[in-house]
């Protein structure tokens, strides 16, 4: 099965070479596919790490070695492999993990803990070591190519290469961040995870790297969703390798730290919102706003439990103004609403006012919204300050047909 | 739009009329259908009354109002009406409802109180009170009819008619319970509601009869998912005429109480069974069975996540024993859980155990399962005594097409 590039793609930006980042790809051949499945990414030593994970009880190993990691803040390379999750696949999983580690730490005279590693595609089938390793030691040969290639090499089902790209003023000294994301395509029975990767010239302090990592991603990665399904295996990893020469930021107050964080935060929103664009079978993107709820916390519940009703999105697909069903969503979301406080708007025109259906509805320019393919829903609580945005997309047949009508 | 019938369809059973209850319908014309949509069912005086209904903040008035009914604990009509939920539209829906309320009350020399209404149907468009009133007058110069009539004219999108019988000896006396019940199909704009209605010419206590229909609830109706997505209007009415002359059950000591709430019990589990068997687009019944969780209400989230996962679904669709994605569902839901002691089966069948596949697994089996119309899942956490069964049906191209492909 050959999926369509999505209507929603974006070209991949121009990312720049950064200093102390060197990318290269082979193929390991984790299915049987022609082209290159495994990356290996060398980072110049001192570069600090950070890193988010799945909240999934049931994590792949790669996920559990890379939580410890991270918390050590330090990283010399990252390994990805495309085609095989590797989760739920016990002590032999956990062991093929190891084999890499300390396969690279030896070729580059680093620690096995330097070396972050993720896994994606079919779960429940252990790792195959042998090609793992053949394929690190071609890519140790490889020549170097750049973030583009390594987008399409992290990539399973993916329709199209995603990335993005942002720059920063530290006091006089300009750091460029780049990112590369695969995700949420999934097709029976692979299941295919988010796993996504900044890379930044700049000197960052770890701590500081992840404390700006958490709160970045609460306003992005957290705030997607195509299906509500959670992934064994979802990472972000962020590593700084510090050669931009900067003072090395270490709290909010270091000079230049909000504008790294402006362009950290950017580049995870637009890695997100990638995804959501890349979601299965999508034809529209959709944005959700909340406001008005008891607590930001509220609001994002209910932004989800819009984003994540099948009946809203299907709703979306077919290009109807059902607000009868984002009432629904909201009053199923568990948190606190008054329906006679609530208000609904699809692209800025209010469909529903303090619980009842705004009379004499123009629904021309509502329509004229809907057809498109950028979907903009607003529910207004009435309650108090909290206010949350999230992103996803339709449900549409493309799902069905990718999840259901074919099989492994 | 004419929707097929579900092919999980089954007959009307056999539902004897029972003592106290009168069933009359009529055609109010909320929609433009050939058919009644109107249901009076006028009750004997000393009619018992109990109730549960959605969590939903956004209810509608109808179940706002029944709410407080349902605690008074007699009633003396039943009215539904099919085609208008009379959901999210303010005064004039609550106003609406208490207009047919005192209608009725005053036809049969009752109180307000004692009428409960339901409506189901599209939402955020207020019940004509005219059409209501006329169809109420036009109802109660009809001649009564059964319960399968009731069944048909309490449908929306449904595609079979619902229904359950069940009997029990209270001592020598025998009572006899008839169900029936509406839902789950949704059809843009529309969203149809479960409502489901339980007579009985058993003598009950109303608080008993509560105590016992919270409980019944909490294992059927509870226990059942389409999509995931809460109406603003589910109702579930137990009534209880007292005409069979038995001495009225008061607590679990009452001699019979046991084999009434059995009775009870199987109705509410046939009624609940049939709206996942009439479930949109729905081509496979699906039964999902957690056990070893940390306690019976962890084991029920978990059910329900694996039951509303759109993966499992779609992969279930497909006749993929996918259990990769069960794995993902359990480790999403947000309960303890522990990847190496899971176990995954279907149709009795283990696929994985203690969180590592089943090796030299037999397909052959397994497909034969999964081709037919009755799934089983069962997944085991290994973590403790708690446990819980949930029933859904799979995610098809039906889904789709009933709620994107058709607009209102």
């Amino acid at each position: 099965m050959t999926l369509a590039r999505s209507p929603l793609a974006r070209p991949f930006p121009p990312c720049p070479p950064l200093e102390g980042v060197t990318i290269r790809t082979a193929r390991a051949g984790y299915k049987a596919w022609d082209r290159d499945d495994l990356t290996l990414i060398e980072l110049a030593a001192g570069t600090a790490a950070a890193g988010v994970f799945t909240n999934s009880a049931c994590a792949s190993s790669e996920v559990e070695l890379g939580r410890g990691q991270a918390k050590l803040g330090r990283a010399r390379a990252l390994v990805v492999n495309a085609g095989n999750s590797n989760a739920f696949t016990g002590r032999r999983g956990r062991h093929a993990v190891e084999q890499i580690m300390a396969q690279v730490a030896q070729a580059l005279d680093c620690l096995p803990s330097d070396v972050f590693v993720s896994s994606t595609g079919v779960i429940g089938v252990p790792l195959p070591v042998d090609k793992a390793q053949a394929g690190i030691a071609a890519a140790l040969d490889a020549k170097p190519c750049g973030f583009e290639d390594a987008a399409r090499a992290i990539a399973t089902t993916d329709t199209f290469a995603k990335g993005a790209h942002a720059a920063a003023l530290l006091g006089e000294r300009q750091v460029e961040l780049c990112g590369i994301i695969k995700g949420s395509g999934m097709i029976a029975p692979d299941m295919a995870t988010m796993l996504g990767y900044v890379f930044t010239d700049a000197a960052v302090e770890p701590a500081f790297l992840q404390t700006m990592l958490e709160r970045a991603n609460a306003e992005t990665f957290s705030c997607i969703t195509v299906d509500g399904d959670t992934s064994t295996s979802d990472t972000v990893l962020v590593f700084a390798t510090g050669r931009a020469g900067n003072p090395a930021l270490e709290d909010w107050d270091s000079e230049g730290a909000d504008a790294f964080y402006a362009a950290l935060l950017s580049v995870c929103r637009e890695l997100a919102q990638l995804v959501v664009r890349d979601g299965e079978g999508a034809t529209k993107f959709v944005e959700i706003a909340v406001t008005g709820a008891e607590s930001d916390t509220s609001a994002r519940v209910i932004a989800l439990a819009i984003a994540n009703s099948p009946l809203v999105k299907t709703a979306i697909a077919g290009g109807d103004a059902n607000w009868g069903r984002v009432v629904m969503a909201v009053g199923k979301a568990g948190e606190p609403a008054d329906r006679d406080r609530l208000s609904i708007a699809f692209g800025g025109l209010w469909t529903a006012r303090d619980g009842e259906p705004v009379p004499d509805l123009d629904e021309a320019p509502l329509a004229a919204h809907l057809a498109g393919e950028e979907i903009a829903i607003a529910a207004d609580l009435g309650l108090g300050e909290g206010r949350a945005t999230v992103w996803t997309c339709d449900l549409t047949h493309g799902y069905i047909s990718i999840n259901a009508d074919y099989r492994s």
